[in-house]
């Protein structure tokens, strides 16, 4: 990666609080390094001229190169065969301007974003999550990644920490997680050592600069990341006001499928995936095979329905199952009274008997019919 | 009523076993007692013949009518006012054979059918329910009935019986119950109590002869009716395989609104709602708010979205917000540091600072700015 593209990269990322549609569309006319020359002259649109104001003059490539390569972090840039362009492409054709795409991405891990993109799902849900969201943030986490899947998710406290430890505890994928800070800094900091572990086989992911603190806007605009890089999002546990929501309308926006995981209708947590299912923003999936099915390969990852037990009457006929129906499990009754009382007539009695003895659920004695012994009544 | 109404439609009832659309295609036909007639002599297409082979000469009407009231149970016939006309249409007009209209239904207690109905959801689910299903279904039909909507239910063990007793809970509408045995036995008997309770100011009805004893068959038969009667079907806790999504699919031939409530994802008896949901059969209810805007009258029962907390930083301009988040909580700053800590440019920046002011979220100091006390970090 030519070195003049990295700095104009690093410059431009700290020079222009993101998501900002100006920059990238410069970038995109005249290339990273003009366009970071550009900016430092003043030789662009008003617009972006304002935006830029505060930091354009804020010079820090050596110091944010340093201070991000001391934190394990490379920067990832678009020219990079490693950069997520597949998925990024939803946000430069985005109709809302807040989703631009990031102009780079500082990097600490071996993942390869772009191909750890591609079977993938961002999990999102409460920072106070319950025990029963947390439970199944895990589990869904821990049988994804056992198919394959990347979770994406903030590493906050609550779902995203248990998604990234159920997607660790497969050991069978890498997890990524996109922070709202500096690549230097592990927010929360009691996730210092789950970053290490994301880190250890995956990546950890920012677009702010080295020393940017997280703040409540620095995380809305994190969300678009996490939307854009999941095949789809799967909320777990969301309030009637959630963080999460913005996330979901992100993915909704990129036309990505947005999941929810339905809970007890008496838990405040849950209510937000409920109304995201019944405003029909969001798909119900109550196994991670529903989740596989919606963003997995077509065909290939289908979900079988739920598997219920066999009765050994699946199957009979409305006519047999009557006459199963009226078959005495005592004191055993001829095929006239049989018939009467299941209000079938007798030839259909006769039919239905001889079925229902094949089966092994009615025994004929001395002229007279009754249930096979094993089973009781209806 | 003209005695030879009833006396023709008893008959009809007991000789031949419901749901039959030949039967009734017989009484639309010549009407209940020319067509009771000729069933008697036999003067009837073969099919109906057939289905009528076993109790046709079994004439019991004195003894049915009989049994009948010393149960307290009266024969509700379509020629009677109170007669549920509308409701049955659906079934007249279904495209499934099986869903033919009753002939005439045997009914204990004061309630009007025919009014009840207009209001009204039926609520069915798992015998076997959880606590939180037996719970919510609970909630759910006290709730209701407080809004004047009528609850039909099958009163079997769990949910059909902590249906009924929530809406006897409220003491503000009667509730239903139809079953699937003759109207003088009480089925299951443990549910004598509570059927006196239903009957005591709403109705128990059923369209099968006195002493008549349910079966799989007949349960299966009676939820048309169930799904007939209400203006909606909710269901709350049924298995992979459960009784409960026979009514549900009636409810769909029947063009009636299928109502689902979630649960916990590890909850065995939730995963038939989740599959009704996911496959798009029903819809996801959360609150009896929801039940009411979808069987409720158009217009009038609207539910509101579930209420969230409000937040001091709500409807803050994205610049604001960014301003706010990069307001020191201790050492106020200067607006050029918190511009440069925020990406926003200075005379951005003095807007917001003074919107957040006003709001009481920052305070002014000697010069410098920082966050209004009451509230922390993001």
């Amino acid at each position: 990666m030519p070195e003049e593209i990295l700095r104009a990269r690093a410059y431009l990322l700290r020079a222009v609080e993101p998501p900002s549609r100006d920059l990238v569309a410069l970038i995109d006319r005249h290339g990273p390094v003009e366009a970071a020359d550009r900016l430092r002259h003043g030789a662009v649109p008003d617009a972006l001229l304002r935006a830029a104001a505060a930091r354009r003059d804020d010079e820090q490539i050596d110091a944010d190169l340093d201070a991000a390569a001391a934190a394990g972090a490379r920067l990832l840039v678009p020219e990079d065969p490693d950069w997520p362009a597949w998925p990024f492409t939803a946000l430069a054709t985005a109709p809302r301007r807040d989703l631009a795409p990031p102009v780079a991405l500082w990097a600490r891990g071996p993942g390869e974003v772009s191909a750890l993109a591609e079977r993938s799902v961002t999990v999102v849900g409460s920072r106070a999550a319950t025990q029963y969201g947390l439970h199944t943030a895990a589990e869904f986490a821990t049988a994804l990644a056992r198919r394959g899947v990347t979770v994406f998710s903030g590493a906050a406290f609550g779902i995203d920490a248990a998604a990234h430890r159920g997607a660790l505890a497969a050991g069978a994928a890498p997890t990524v997680a996109v922070l709202a800070c500096g690549p230097d800094r592990a927010y929360p900091a009691a996730h210092t050592g789950l970053l290490e572990r994301i880190a250890a086989t995956g990546a950890v992911l920012s677009e702010y600069p080295p020393g940017t603190v997280p703040g409540r806007l620095r995380f809305l605009v994190r969300n678009r990341l996490l939307a854009a890089l999941g095949a789809g999002c799967l909320v777990v546990e969301a309030g009637a006001r959630s963080g999460s929501k913005r996330t979901a309308s992100d993915t909704r926006a990129l036309g990505r499928p947005l999941m929810a995981v339905p809970g007890p209708v008496t838990s405040a947590l849950s209510v937000g995936c409920h109304e995201m299912v019944r405003n029909q923003q969001a798909q119900l999936v109550g196994r991670p095979e529903d989740v596989l099915e919606i963003v997995g390969r077509l065909g290939v990852d289908l979900a079988l329905p739920p598997a219920g037990e066999s009765r050994p009457t699946d199957g009979l006929a409305p006519e047999a199952l009557a006459v199963y129906d009226a078959l005495p499990a005592r004191a055993a009754s001829s095929t006239g009274r049989i018939g009467a009382s299941a209000g079938v007539s007798p030839a259909a009695v006769r039919a239905a008997l001889v079925e229902l003895e094949e089966r092994g659920l009615a025994e004929y004695h001395q002229g007279l019919w009754q249930r096979a012994a094993r089973r009781a009544g209806p």
